[in-house]
């Protein structure tokens, strides 16, 4: 049986969305945020105390974007994956990674010096160099769901799970106003996804994030 | 014929390295950094402005570990890759994801805002922040290669290229004190590949980086 270790509206939020769209059983083990300074025993599990934690037998992963390419293609070929042999494959890991270390990063700065870190602290520069970043890093992303539904393959996979996760933060964060119309659409398009809105269910509906 | 465009010890390397190790036949357009500033037609080829860009025919891919992965089945598969057959499977696509996201992006903040920004915009308390938020990621890779030569399934891939670029970037940094010595040990084992020697020949050879 599939464990995951996830924080409400974290990373690990790809992890679960992932696990409902593919209909796999799972055991799903809600922590507070963030788990290293509130659940200590965490640690003993993932020494990173960070989450998504996915534990499958023998298999222990970390990276978010890398299970939802993992669990595509868990239990044989899924739809979710997109394979060496099709037209898209490179474009597919290009955007799972496109999703974590170019879109989602910049917001977790956003969200440390604008929000998270005590007053003192604060680094409303770096925020807003994140910020601006951001913006500019979706102008990849307006060009190609302008006119397409999904980001490749002509079908919804496991690349879209990874970037439309960066759009919820971008949410969360008071990033938002930055969507082009274009990107908004489209997160309104993932949004409507029964497995979107089981796995939103699963972590007890759209609650504050980082609660 | 695959075109690879690369900075001097950028993040591009990784690709350079793949290419090495795999002895596939490429163009390479070496590029000052940051080309966005130096070469701004190279935004009509790449909007983003970063390197890598490779392209491979109809393939446009701009995210280095996802090329990494890209490479290692482009021809078939090569024992570069680990296959969703294979018990490191999920290991492999975790190590991919880590050295980018994990390992490397830490550091392009201490290199921004202790070296690159203009004295004025440098910020000492985020560089120090993330100096140490890498040295606290590497406590999983010095558990790995404590007794062990490659990252995952006995051999070497696609995840040590990843993993590698990050200690070589560590070094550019000024970070190679923050690394443990089973990861230092790791890092020379890896310098001591024929197919790495020659992506540093390549790039005209160990000369500093981001000239």
């Amino acid at each position: 049986m599939i464990a995951l270790y996830h924080c409400q509206s974290a990373r690990s939020f790809r992890v679960l969305w992932m696990l409902e769209e593919l209909g796999l059983p799972y055991v799903l083990h809600l922590l507070p945020f963030p788990p290293r300074v509130h659940r200590k025993d965490f640690l003993e599990l993932n020494p990173l105390g960070t989450v998504p934690l996915l534990v499958d037998g023998a298999v222990r992963m970390t990276e978010s974007a890398a299970i939802c390419q993992y669990l595509a293609t868990r239990g044989g070929l899924t739809a979710l994956a997109v394979e060496p042999g099709e037209p898209d494959h490179g474009a597919y890991l290009n955007w799972l990674h496109f999703g974590e270390a170019t879109l989602t990063v910049p917001q977790t700065l956003v969200l440390r010096y604008r929000v998270l870190e005590p007053p003192e602290r604060r680094q409303p520069q770096v925020a807003e160099d994140y910020a601006r970043w951001f913006a500019a890093r979706l102008r990849v992303l307006t060009a190609t769901v302008w006119d397409r539904e999904h980001l490749c393959a002509g079908r919804f996979t496991a690349a879209d799970v990874s970037v439309g996760y960066a759009l919820m933060l971008a949410h969360a964060v008071g990033l938002a106003e930055t969507l082009p119309p274009p990107v908004q659409a489209y997160w309104d398009r993932l949004q409507a996804r029964p497995g979107f809105s089981r796995a939103l269910a699963q972590q007890n509906g759209p609650a504050p994030p980082f609660a």
